[in-house]
């Protein structure tokens, strides 16, 4: 990793104004995954506070198994699936959060035994209603959440106020 | 790797019967992401045939995310999404398939220029209709597919009739 990398590919997320509905700035992490390097040096600004600490990655579904994917790759560990409801065949443990518009519910696989530590990834941090539940989710199974990292911070949404400390790569 | 991981790999994947309908015998991959060499393993087997011949790699959403990561990570190419649709804020294009029951649709983002090579993945090979449509949708961009790979083919299904030839790690 080199730090012209990661400047780079900060200015590889785009902003979408006015997506999904009016108001809202959507933020794009395409042209930073289609960068190769730009995403090597990503995923490793996103691990690197935590590396020889965890035995699993905890990616949450979709884009956070992009990262947990490479940051298998990268260290060795185990993947655990933070799952959408209903995709997991026999689900160790469920959480149901709320979102702004009703309630959503994230899964995951029965492999964990008591004692596993698990550093959970994601690409943003919004309102961290799912980043919580999965931390919820991890502390249900009997094992220890040891961090959460994400990409890129949306402060004004304030989202640490629900997850506590979470590692990030870059802020706006 | 080495091949006693591939061959423990193989033995993590199990089979879940009756899922999710009668009749239908689902294949659970979850203990084989959990175990690290396992999964670092059977993502070289998955590469192997490929290394140096692709720009990116597009992983089919959402488990062939977590190969996609994987393979971005141990070669430094880019990643291409293949998403459902509605994921995407600007798709560059869309390609619906059939289903047992209604059809489906996958997009891409617009990264893709004309002449990047290809190199699709996904964890399971069934029918082949959400492969069959990634290969369209990669050309319908201006690139050019130049693998397919999975990790487990379901031969049962004969889903290489709709691929083509898809190098795959393992078969049941």
């Amino acid at each position: 990793m080199t730090n012209a990398d990661l400047g780079r590919a900060q200015a590889l997320i785009t902003s979408i104004p006015d997506y999904p509905e009016p108001g809202v700035n959507f933020r794009d992490i395409s042209p930073l995954l289609a960068d190769g390097p730009a995403f090597t040096a990503v995923t490793e600004a996103l691990v690197a506070p935590f590396v020889g600490r965890f035995d699993f990655v905890g990616g949450l579904e979709a884009r956070g198994f992009l990262f947990a994917g490479a940051i298998a790759a990268m260290t060795g560990a185990g993947i655990l699936p933070i799952r959408k409801a209903g995709k997991l065949p026999k689900p160790a443990a469920a959480v149901s959060y709320s979102l702004e518009y009703g309630t959503a519910t994230i899964e995951a696989p029965d492999v964990l035994h008591p004692g596993d530590r698990v550093l959970l990834v994601d690409d943003i941090l919004a309102t961290g209603g799912t980043l919580t539940a999965a931390q919820a989710l991890v502390t249900e199974l009997g094992a220890e959440v040891v961090g959460s990292a994400v990409v890129l911070e949306l402060t004004d949404l304030v989202g640490r106020a629900h997850t506590g400390d979470v590692h990030t790569v870059f802020t706006a």
